[in-house]
């Protein structure tokens, strides 16, 4: 089952045998979500004790709830609410992480307006207090995917409050931000690309 | 609104409306849930730029979900999913916080069923991975908070593993934990305790 936000914007949770595809070959990650794609790659670094990363639920608001005799409650009316956050937080070696993880099927430039502008600010809020923000940036059509720093983000993001461009270039990702590999276990390696930029910045 | 999961556990999201009630008198805590406190607090630590800590939305699992004209989605069939991490986490002064809340009726030690297995396991792979974890304990009818430290939690979890005693004695908790002190802004300040740990341990 997948279902999607109106608007299209984000996959819901999907029952866990939905995401556990075949890991036979690196190729079956085409037409795999980004979503699915980091799920099987926390689900590895927790248990291999490299990280624990989770994505939160999705937030819905409980309008009606039935709690028939001898069975389960049932939520018979609901509606879903925006996150106040971010999708994704953990602790790595002892920092706090957090990032979004957005997909697009351009080819050339990322579009800002991907990003919601209370993920902007709570991603501020997050690095004020010493946390490692970051965005996972997938090109689908390219099959590329990119770590791309919170603090490279911001500038877009002001700059585009000001008038200015409205998406960022795929060339500026490249400079300012990490390639992540594929590979087989885990699928994403992403914190590869996080100890790069770590390492970079002296963290 | 308030409705409780099966077996009344856990308190679901409830409207703000509900839990925003006077700060008029410390004394309107009484019959406010540890949850609308910590809720309360985590606004004001954030509106005041002390930490990032919010609650993860309660998971559901979505069965039926409509999509009608012209109006926004709405869920017809959905169920509770168990968590698989603590409620809440974020990020102090370069720390990665995570912990549960839980409050109990008794007034003389604190039941170990209030902790699942889940929980626990989470808070050690944090703890592993260089996170601060504790537990949030009021005994409701003493009006006292605690900070516990999941150190300690993990050895009495240990203990009635192996046979012995099913709850942990509020002296041990007054011993080993940090008083949370109540106030007006924060309702619950629980950072000031956890400085008091950090300071302890020299984290």
């Amino acid at each position: 089952m997948t279902i999607h936000y109106p608007g299209g914007q984000r996959p819901v949770h999907k029952p866990v045998a939905a995401i556990s595809t075949s890991h036979s070959s690196i190729y079956a990650r085409r037409g795999m979500s980004l979503e699915a794609e980091l799920n099987e790659s926390n689900a590895y670094y927790l248990a291999t004790k490299r990280a624990v990363v989770h994505k939160k639920p999705t937030p819905v608001q409980l309008v009606k709830v039935d709690y028939p005799k001898r069975s389960k409650a049932v939520i018979r009316e609901a509606y879903f609410r925006r996150p106040s956050t971010t999708d994704y937080n953990g602790v790595y070696h002892g920092h706090y992480i957090d990032f979004d993880a957005k997909e697009t099927r351009n080819k050339r430039s990322f579009p800002l307006k991907n990003f919601h502008q209370h993920q902007v600010l709570h991603m501020a809020s997050c690095v004020q207090q010493g946390g490692i923000c970051f965005a996972i940036i997938k090109f689908t059509t390219l099959d590329r995917a990119f770590l791309y720093p919170a603090s490279q983000l911001f500038v877009w993001w002001q700059q585009e409050r000001d008038g200015g461009r409205k998406s960022i270039p795929l060339t500026e990702i490249i400079n300012d931000g990490y390639e992540i590999e594929y590979g087989l276990n885990p699928r994403l390696k992403y914190l590869d690309a996080l100890d790069s930029f770590i390492h970079d910045h002296q963290l």
